[in-house]
């Protein structure tokens, strides 16, 4: 550390990002990327006349994008929020709205804790249950902001829309961050209630849904207050905190959206096939509603198939943390991918029953 | 405001970027942009398969990206820090490293303000000399963060590195921030000195001399232990900031550097062809380093001739600051374009004058 940072963040743990190895071709089902390009308007989008628009400042108020996402979800304008990759919402929810701290589930999104940390947040997990849901009654009246991922980061869960509601109710006074970065993969979106609620803000990324992890774009759809307010601490951080391409890129997809619903009910089959045949082979398996499953088996310790499967070739995410120390998250990639990657998991399963 | 947002940040004005009319084609001349497009190898660097590849992440550390700039400025990789443009390093400069406030120029780029208000961060001002450059001597032993623009944001007026050196030399025991965003215009630039000194940190970015203000890219040096703090900055905030298609774009573009350099020596002739004709018509008009000139004339007021130039289709920047209420900055363009302005120069002279 040099002697100009503030004290305050020496203590300060980052947040990982999952590995990019760089050393062969891996089959990448680590960091829940889809397995599908974007959609062909997005690459038409990209074009000549784009690039040499570079040499132009991209339009702060992203108004374009802005319109095409409003209709999209059926929202007005001004109940959109958008930037640099979801992370960069998350970041300002825990800046500008945690006065009062924050409560979050003990397995979820490890980045919670990070901004928590960041900004000095006070903020109390509750533990998800066995079944490693969220029990939403933990969050009533909570007194302070509720962050929840639906469905959940790292298990997949979902609540059902009604338990969300009943959430946002019992908390008039709090703020109840929704993030649904995996919401397209099978759980229900709570956008239809910012309408309702003044105090609900819905978090969603193009990263998984609709294949531009590598674009960054996310968005947050709320009460037009609450977007105000997003919007004030963007303008006094970095207002053109979205490049031309990208707004271009994110515009061109929604134009196309069939497509990548069309995919995500792919990655949705895919993924209850492999559930089906992990649950053969005496996984313990997660209920995910996401693009990713966590798997346990009862028979090799979690890291050791991580680096079994990383040896052959199939790069999974071992997250090590508690309660989830023996599982490991697997991104839905192709049924072929998926293929391979069971081909692997037989010849560990052999090696450690022979 | 919502009643969710933190009460510290209920009176922060944002940045208000200049503007950006869609009501007609102007000759842009308001923003500080570059006239010439992105290098060939920028275009072809953007093709199929990078579009392509969105579906995946990008890399966190900018690997590629700041191998290029390392080799470019003579530098160790670990002494490099790239965002999403210069405005994101300013934004941790004021929130990680002024535990002791900040002290910068009565005029310059504005947002230093919007920065330490957001922040809490308390903050002088020294003001410029009559022809509007800075006194060294103003931050020697300031006891907080100096954060200066060389050339001067604004005004375009240079120091000599001399003299930066001198500042950083009587600041041991201070970060001294030298915002170098136009520095390629004809500045000399401080990066030698990031070696000497462990209180020096060099901001630039890829919008202005570079032509991609709309790929957004920015990026900083300064000594290891400096750049591992904004490192661990941006990996507590947003670590993946920088989209596949910027880090291409701008690693690219530093492969062809000679194309870039040689647009600058073409900005610099005509800024100094331009400066000639607007003294020959009584403009007083600053010794500008950068790609923009700031000048007024005695018998048109700033804001009227501002907005004589926009009526007739050329968009400058009317400031509206303190002490250079009657001036407008006014970005080099093409030859074409400035003569062009010139014209309405005339024009509007001629009303006044008649």
């Amino acid at each position: 550390m040099s002697k100009f940072l503030n004290t305050r963040f020496s203590g300060v743990a980052e947040y990982v990002p999952g590995e990019q190895p760089q050393d062969k071709v891996y089959i990448k089902l680590n960091t829940n990327e889809s397995p599908f390009p974007p959609s062909k308007a997005v690459c038409e989008a990209i074009d000549a006349a784009a690039v040499e628009g570079l040499r132009l400042y991209p339009d702060p108020d992203c108004k374009a994008l802005t319109k095409a996402l409003a209709d999209r979800y059926d929202v007005d304008t001004d109940m959109v929020f958008i930037t640099n990759g979801s992370d960069d919402i998350l970041n300002f929810s825990f800046m500008g709205f945690c006065d009062n701290g924050a409560v979050f589930p003990d397995i979820t999104y490890g980045f919670y804790e990070v901004y928590a940390n960041l900004y000095g947040v006070p903020y109390e997990t509750k533990p998800l249950n066995e079944q490693f849901a969220i029990n939403p009654a933990d969050y009533y009246n909570a007194g302070k902001t509720v962050v929840i991922a639906n469905p959940n980061a790292q298990t997949g869960v979902a609540l059902p829309l009604s338990a969300v509601e009943e959430m946002v109710k019992q908390n008039p006074d709090n703020l109840v961050v929704v993030d649904e970065a995996y919401v397209d993969f099978g759980a229900e979106s709570a956008v239809p209630l910012t309408k309702k609620y003044d105090n609900l803000l819905v978090v969603m990324t193009f990263s998984k849904s609709r294949s531009m992890a590598g674009a960054r774009l996310g968005f947050a759809i709320g009460c037009k207050s609450l977007i105000a307010d997003f919007n004030r601490l963007k303008y006094s951080t970095n207002p053109y905190n979205i490049n031309r391409l990208t707004q271009l890129a994110g515009t061109a997809a929604l134009a196309e959206d069939d497509y990548y619903m069309d995919n995500c009910k792919e990655i949705i089959r895919v993924r209850e096939w492999t559930r089906e045949e992990l649950d053969k082979r005496g996984f313990a398996v997660t209920d995910s509603k996401s693009n990713f499953l966590l798997a346990a088996h009862p028979a090799i310790e979690g890291k050791a198939l991580y680096q079994y499967l990383k040896d052959n070739g199939v790069l999974v995410r071992y997250l090590g943390m508690p309660r989830i120390k023996e599982y490991n998250r697997i991104t839905i990639g192709t049924k072929e991918q998926m293929q391979k990657m069971l081909v692997c998991i037989d010849a560990a399963l052999e090696g450690v029953t022979k």
